[in-house]
């Protein structure tokens, strides 16, 4: 009888090409694959709770495989990071019960996009936060964010062509505060780090990186924060702002 | 008549052996030189603040060159910036009189070093701060750090086979902390940043990393606080701890 192991993650997206499997392109799942099959001889279907792209990182990434092997459950995370690249450690292992499914048993992701507010950009945090060098209004940010909270159809902010049976999706948590953070982060000149939170029970394909870069074009003064309903409403991706770079994205955590 | 012009300017470390330049091996200073040959046409000689070691990061690294560039002071930051790789940033340029000089107009200096106290490493510190697992009493490395404050002679303190005229320097400031920190570089399951902050008007070769490496010996109990004024008069390096790795230093900021 095969156990079913879950692992949280967390991970550097810099050098990988999103979590999913792909040809000719390294990515998490597959740098993590091949770890496993190090460990225990066998060729795992890992599955995780979700896609991310290109330079997005993880803090609390979910995935589950199924596993014939011996090893104690909690002594994954011990093991398998000493198979696996520093960029990517695993912070915890447990067993689950066998219908315990990464993606289909979630009922809520909470996201971070971290925003370096500054004149230069930061040597430091060029892979870490999104460099935005106009000041930023972060009262009104937050006021814009607020707007997300509840039930809505999201189509506005998700990335065109994707298909999803419903972009209905609840929002119970969105906001946007300057951050008290490690002086290192702190740019010499005065440098402002910028978080945006927002949870909800799923989202769609792009979703957060729209909604941070609506957020910092209301930051500016290009969008009111009171013109968020009406984008909504509209259910017109074009009336929404630009997609924000992915480096500024971290999958925080994955609620059960 | 050439202009004497001061540079502040922000490194990640990681990719560079230190700031001084060597034969065969990519260094800041190269970097940077080339960097202002390629603005200016000159082959202008930079003068730093201090040599770092290969891996040490730099919020506020000082450097001056003589031009006879017409640019405009103030805009050799922007100009530059767009000739630098994007892990080197320049954050201000001033014209400062002939007589300044980085390394020898400098009152003093002040440093970070950043330990990441977890069971597991972070993927997205791992060139940041030094990841110890054990836990660490923070509140006795700060009493320990205490001990540093003041005019001491810091031989203890210094790598072997360095020579300079005196091995005296003046401590002002030394804490240790917990640091309020983003909330993307806490450990999911907990992990916590401890922040190690010394100012003094000169430090010696690897001064700040055996300091730091003896307050982890005493944030583990293998030396106690107040071994810290027998270890200093001792004038023995081997009494001191080991020296902490360079990738959780930072040159934050110097006096002149």
């Amino acid at each position: 009888m095969k156990r079913n192991i879950k692992l949280v993650i967390e991970f550097d997206g810099t050098a990988y090409h999103g979590w999913q499997s792909q040809e000719n392109a390294v990515t998490v799942q597959d740098t993590l694959t091949a770890a496993v099959r190090r460990l225990t001889g066998e060729n795992c279907s890992i599955t995780g709770s979700s896609r991310t792209d290109t330079g997005v990182h993880a803090l609390g990434f979910v995935c589950n495989f199924f596993t014939g092997s011996p090893i104690p459950a909690d002594k994954f995370s011990f093991a398998l990071n000493t198979m696996l690249p520093d960029d990517i450690r695993v912070v915890s292992s447990e067993e689950v019960p066998g219908d315990f499914h990464s993606r289909f048993s979630a009922k809520g992701k909470r996201y971070l996009y971290y925003i370096y507010n500054s004149t230069f950009a930061s040597a430091l945090l060029r892979h870490r936060a999104y460099h935005v060098y106009y000041p930023l209004d972060v009262d009104e940010m937050d006021r814009a964010a607020k707007h997300f909270i509840g039930t809505h159809d999201f189509l506005a902010f998700s990335a065109s062509g994707y298909s999803a049976k419903t972009t209905v999706r609840t929002i119970t948590e969105a906001k946007v505060s300057k951050v008290s953070q490690a002086r290192h982060f702190v740019h010499p000149k005065g440098g402002q780090l910028i978080e945006f939170s927002v949870t909800g029970n799923g989202f769609l394909y792009n979703m957060v990186r729209i909604m941070a870069g609506t957020l910092v074009e209301v930051g500016f003064g290009k969008i009111r924060a009171d013109d968020i309903p009406g984008i909504l409403a509209g259910l017109d991706r074009r009336q929404a702002g630009r997609t924000a770079p992915p480096h500024g994205l971290y999958l925080a955590e994955v609620f059960y």
